[in-house]
């Protein structure tokens, strides 16, 4: 049997998604409750990796075994096993060929940057608080140019091990809700520190160390060096991915 | 000098507000952070302790100590030495005659409960997770008997070492917000972990163990033994404290 679990993670306290010895993540702690639940190693398959510190609204994966466990005590039981910040939301039976990863179309992540004079104590784990004024219209003049297929190399982390880096963008728009401003962003596939290393080079756009315009030519130069800092991982969401 | 200090902090990894040898508390932290900027031992006083895990929006203290220091600074330095789940959001010079608790004229706190089918891990150190059903109708109805001035004896926990018990609520009302069930409660005082037993006997009455007439007799008895669970620490805010 093929199972679909839909994963939500407050990413605070793992060492990311990807399971590495001796270190608590978030697949290493999933697998280690499908030990128990099934009395067999699992593999678990996630849709991607997310990096230490970034959180999971709605994480997929999938893994393959046989059990006679009624499939909602499987979830309840996991649940049961697993540490307080990582919450199974669902889990289903699929057909056998869905893979978490290769049949992903998509996915959509968010990015919270609070934007306001005083830090929030109970949002500094799911934000990146930065206190001065934003250039909002600019920031999304710059991150329209991102929509369409793009080479993204100037977005992705040196050393990284992909065969190419040209990406869809579909949608990228900033919202404000109070004092947050929201960043979602939806692709058929990210590259590694993409989303962050856009996220930290829109807000050089916001405080006006760069036009729209220059955003658009640090897109086109492919050039990793020309963009901004890395936004924190723990304003990164990764909100949903689309089969 | 006498200063008035508005404090936010993120209960869930602190003993609680007051200082205890070998415990890391809100009050301790902020008298080291003190010391560094003054050089000298001030004493902090509070509106008030909060239990361990307990957290506040804008908890008040004030000391007394001698500086140079323009205030404004003084409050970025105490943050920049402060841990991250504690924010000074304000720091003013008031009145030698302040003082943080004696002045007070009353309090409002703030109970969240996350009332949904599942867990949403973002918010579960602040909130109390119940998933399920709950009559609001006959909670606000039951709250409604704790309005004006009663002998709250059954809401205290044993062994508080207060004169009296008797206290006067001016506000006491459930809101409904998405998934969370927010309840606000202003009075002049609190006893010992008033709220929280108030409110671990509300959702009794909210899963219909108790009807709302019941709850006014448990009210009545001045026992604490014919009333509910403590509701826990991290669902409880401290929200105001009125002067």
């Amino acid at each position: 049997m093929n199972f679909k679990i839909i994963v939500q993670y407050d990413g605070t306290k793992y060492f990311g998604w990807q399971k590495q010895p001796d270190m608590v993540t978030i697949q290493g702690e999933i697998e280690k409750a499908l030990k128990i639940m099934t009395g067999k190693k699992v593999g678990l398959q996630g849709s991607g990796r997310t990096d230490a510190g970034v959180h999971a609204i709605a994480q997929v994966a999938n893994f393959k075994c046989d059990t006679n466990i009624p499939v909602g005590d499987f979830k309840r039981g996991m649940n049961g096993l697993i540490g307080d910040g990582i919450n199974i939301r669902s889990c289903e039976i699929v057909p056998d060929d869905f893979h978490a990863r290769f049949s992903a179309k998509g996915k959509i992540y968010l990015y919270r940057i609070l934007n306001s004079l005083s830090v929030d104590v109970f949002n500094r784990q799911y934000s990146w608080f930065f206190h001065r004024d934003l250039n909002i219209d600019n920031m999304q003049k710059a991150a329209n140019f991102l929509i369409g297929e793009h080479d993204f190399k100037s977005f992705e982390n040196t050393g990284s091990p992909r065969n190419n880096s040209i990406r869809i963008v579909r949608h990228a728009e900033f919202v404000k809700e109070n004092d947050f401003l929201l960043f979602e962003i939806e692709g058929n596939g990210f590259l590694r520190n993409m989303v962050r290393n856009i996220v930290g080079t829109l807000i050089e756009v916001g405080l006006e160390r760069f036009t729209p315009s220059e955003f658009r030519l640090i897109f086109e130069s492919k050039d990793r060096s020309n963009a901004g800092t890395t936004a924190p991982s723990n304003g990164l969401f990764l909100k949903k991915v689309l089969y």
